[in-house]
């Protein structure tokens, strides 16, 4: 089951590699149903809110029509950084189910865990769903690009 | 100068509470001028997304069209939570200056203080700007809110 909705996550990353964005993608389930994704438009949108995860929690509360996600489960390919890590707790969000570390800038435990600080809302967090599949799709983005600007 | 654009802050904190919300409100300042505004919508709206700063920080990415607000300094009636500090380092702005301590959410040196932790970006941190007057404006809020809700 998490397998499956990783998978449908690491879609959306597929969709960020294909407009040259770093690729990483995020889908919200409530009761066992996707009901927003999103991937990361940084560059494209010209906009540094743009992650896959503050995406997919901007639809997510647009179709409840409520802030609190709460019983909603977050997929996303790579571990979240502080902002999204802030938004997920913010939204109420149950769980996050994380695919690769991500060793620079993760907040979900590898560099630090901001969801352990003070807050009035605990999120679970499970990772490593995935783990080669979600860490590879961003090595190859990032090796293809170091290639193409050395041939500059 | 700081007071000038914090009382400017302030205008979109009343904004915020003539509408029930939460009063907290931002402006982002480039060369002296202002080039965005934001207050908390986050009932209105009901997204959890919609607090001032990141509302500012959308509207300064668009302004610019561009994710990096390098030089641009955020004046905020509240210290910021994980999720705006978050949002502040990912959009590289030069500076927080923020009026109240939030004593139990505030991530800005209060309760922790996450632009400390490991970042590809540093944020300078000024507070105590107009303090009780951003400070009074949420004590009152609440104060209103709990006789409302005890007159119930």
């Amino acid at each position: 089951m998490e397998e499956k909705f990783m998978k449908e996550a690491l879609k959306e990353a597929k969709k960020a590699k294909d407009k040259n964005e770093v690729p990483v993608g995020a889908v919200i389930v409530l009761n066992g149903k996707i009901i927003a994704r999103g991937y990361n438009k940084r560059e494209t949108k010209k906009n540094s809110l743009c992650h896959a995860e503050i995406i997919a929690i901007n639809k997510a509360c647009k179709k409840l029509n409520n802030f609190r996600l709460e019983n909603c489960e977050l997929y996303v390919t790579l571990e979240p950084c502080t902002m999204c890590a802030g938004a997920i707790i913010q939204s109420r969000i149950k769980k996050v189910i994380y695919g690769a570390k991500d060793e620079k800038y993760g907040m979900a435990g590898t560099v630090a865990n901001v969801f352990e600080l003070k807050s009035n809302h605990k999120v679970e967090i499970e990772k490593g769903i995935l783990e080669s599949q979600c860490s590879n799709i961003i090595k190859d983005f990032f090796k293809v690009l170091r290639e193409r600007n050395k041939n500059k």
